[in-house]
């Protein structure tokens, strides 16, 4: 065991520590694939281990990178840079559920989903609802600030946390926000650490804010000749004060995978957009806001439109969505899933854009997602091993993201910057922007200790060789 | 005209700079009535010019402090070391109300209520609304975080504003955020900034997210021979899974103040606490709540219940509420308001702590406020000429704040540190976070020329002379 790792161990406890080829070599992949692995593995068991670990990395110059559930797409959990992973895996209890306050304390390990099914057994919701949820924990999804299909109402994580207790690089542990829901003393640090992907602060503890669970939900599905027919729908159902819950669009080329993955047609002949829908809330209200949204849809040119009245209709309208990715990864030996965003009114620019980088670049591409808030999930369909094809698929990624921005959006809604999208956070963000966001990560880590290596911190060495099986040493 | 003005008359134009007493001593003051005057004032036509202020001020290390409407209550905006006012006069147009893609675009200075009217009529909503909205700049709102009644159901101004255009005060203008609704390409300065009060940037440009207008709303009012009554009424609500738009609480005091302005009584006798409810949505479901509204008033004790059903109606109910600021000035030369803040459910213990401290200091308080996410308004009603009374006065402060602190609560909720409420931010933050802002503070500031003296920064110099006129100069 090396130096750094008896340290650790001296923390931690020796039985927390690992060095073994195999650790390291988990621990230096996570959804997207790539990384480097670290040199050591901890999983601390309470705050005060943690705040000695980074205090310890903080004196040494030691790369410290957090990782939860590993189920990010950016690769924001896995180091590029070696040193330490602190794996949060024992950090997995919900502390609190308080009905009468609409609050839950929980720890970052969490799974997401089985948040949502403690908080909906006591008739509380959790709105947030990434795809992963089955498998991400809820300390990913502050560090990423993930969204969701129910973001179009309900907005992302941000909005739901209220405090946070978490470790500086430097060793401090500090505590931000409150359980009350408005304060307003000091900066907003908690708003600040959502979405920080980790390079500011460890998170050790969340409050969530929780609302009463909507009595009633009903899903619908409609499909369309065109992606500008089935926008004009969306346009509509809003135009009318409705805001559903869900507003989902998926294009003919991931309906063409799902029907081959699953052997059977998921839309008529001549489909180009499929929409999905569910409208939440008080019964009554409910009942009527789907007859409108149903109207809406139909006056925007339908060629179908099916409402679900039972649980097994609703299950058979999701289908689609649900085995969309795996559908998509049976189609090419690689899915680069880009997550860019615009305002809403935009998505049929936002599609004509895809079009005509789908026939510049002689490119297979599948976009579906999120309708309602404009955040579209453009998945490029390539073969690694064709270097011409990649080659290309590069060059089109630089159109999408300077197209996005063009068009008033960002090149990220969901998935964070990680050091895959590194290269291309100049297309979005000023010089001025950047050397401001690099100022506030030393504010935070004057050593810069904390998962370095990311967002605007990436360089062209940090990137060598992860194509490689991830193992840098 | 000295030489600071000069140069701000070469930037600005000599017609937009004033170094006269009155205008000086204008600017020294806010809605709190203390301050001090700057050196000089200058209102600039555009970012450009901004810039150049900012740039010079940061060269010559000196203080800059920006002005909306001058509304706040604790000192935001305006100077305590002199130096240079900002009027923001002239940033005054709503650019853009965008009725499809839901979003508004607006100048710092726009009205608050002006925007209201202006959405509204587009059939869209911008939820927030602090009381002083008919004079109200969004600006200033973005700045402190305003909230308002509705902050219950619709949360505050940082849930609604999508990007800004901003000045640092090195001079450079950056944009944060963008017209997409998601967006999490790199740190969220956006939410860093509202409630920042000024001590990070320029605000120049504000892009603010709309909801559609709720069809339908409906208001009542019930009162309780106790405040732990009306706090089970409101448990009892929110149980039901109804979410009012609207949750005041007013309490006996205040009540007692209203009747005395208004000539007439505002509550049945023994009422210790009047309960204002809104209701908003869906028509049909609006009905429905109402409904359940009452019954969970109702079975919680209230002694008096009731519902408008006419504009008119509704406007009588909104009456006490409305006057109440008014009639406070009238019981007592002074008014000091602390917003604090406490866990929804802890609003009984609020009120115990408040009578505990009404009866140990010997005060008139009145307690009154937004009952639904805990948010009371605790007034000391005293007279600056009866120095034992000031004295108690400031005892009662330090005990009130201890106390919201331990019942998990915060020190301000609504109206922001300022220099007003900066000796006591350490009753609620660490040393170590304080510390970790004022890094923040220094990553956007390097001279710390912009708002010096506010939040954790305000020293007793900044203090003395507060209280003789305005005037330090």
């Amino acid at each position: 065991m090396n130096d750094l790792a008896g340290r650790l161990a001296a923390i931690a406890g020796a039985d927390r520590v690992a060095v073994d080829a195999a650790t390291r070599r988990a621990f230096g992949r996570d959804a997207l694939g790539r990384g480097h692995a670290p040199d050591v593995v901890v999983t601390p068991a309470n705050t005060a281990d943690i705040a000695a670990i980074a205090r310890l990395c903080h004196d040494t110059h030691t790369p410290l990178v957090v990782r939860g559930a590993g189920t990010g797409y950016t690769g924001g959990s896995v180091p590029i840079r070696g040193g330490v992973v602190v794996s949060m895996a024992r950090f997995d209890r919900i502390l609190d559920i308080d009905v009468d306050n609409l609050l839950a304390v929980v720890q970052p390990n969490v799974i997401t989903g089985d948040l949502h099914d403690a908080v909906e057994a006591r008739g509380l919701f959790y709105p947030p609802d990434p795809a992963s949820l089955a498998e991400c924990a809820i300390g990913g999804n502050v560090a990423e600030c993930a969204g969701g299909p129910r973001a179009f109402k309900y907005g992302t994580t941000r909005r739901y946390v209220l405090a946070l207790e978490a470790v500086l690089p430097t060793g401090e542990i500090i505590r931000t926000g409150s359980k009350a829901v408005k304060n307003v003393a000091g900066y907003a640090l908690t708003d600040l650490l959502v979405g920080s992907e980790g390079t500011l602060a460890i998170l050790t503890e969340i409050t969530v804010r929780l609302i009463p669970l909507p009595p009633q939900r009903r899903t619908l599905s409609a499909t369309y000749a065109s992606v500008e027919a089935a926008a004009r729908a969306v346009s509509a159902i809003v135009a009318g004060g409705v805001v559903p819950a869900v507003l989902e669009l998926i294009d003919r080329p991931s309906l063409e995978a799902v029907a081959a993955h699953l052997g059977r047609p998921m839309a008529p002949p001549g489909t180009e957009a499929l929409l999905l829908l569910e409208v939440d809330g008080h019964a009554v209200a409910v009942d009527d806001e789907v007859g409108r949204t149903a109207a809406a849809c139909e006056s925007a040119g339908a060629t179908s439109l099916i409402a679900a009245t039972t649980a097994a209709e609703r299950d058979a309208l999701w289908e689609a969505r649900r085995v969309l990715s795996y559908a998509l990864r049976s189609v090419a030996p690689r899915k680069i899933n880009h997550d860019v965003v615009v305002p809403r009114g935009r998505v049929p620019a936002l599609y004509a854009l895809v079009d005509a980088i789908r026939r510049q670049y002689d490119l297979r591409i599948a976009a579906f997602g999120h309708a309602g808030d404009g955040n579209i999930h453009v998945n490029l369909l390539v073969d690694p091993a064709d270097g011409a094809e990649m080659a290309r698929a590069t060059a089109a990624e630089h159109a999408l993201f300077s197209g996005v921005v063009a068009l008033e959006g960002a090149i990220t809604g969901e998935h964070g910057v990680g050091f895959a999208k590194a290269v291309h956070l100049g297309v979005q963000l000023a010089p001025a922007e950047i050397a401001l966001m690099a100022r506030v990560k030393h504010a935070f880590d004057p050593h810069g200790v904390l998962n370095p290596g990311k967002m605007w911190d990436t360089t062209a060495a940090d990137l060598a060789g992860l194509d490689d099986g991830g193992m840098r040493r």
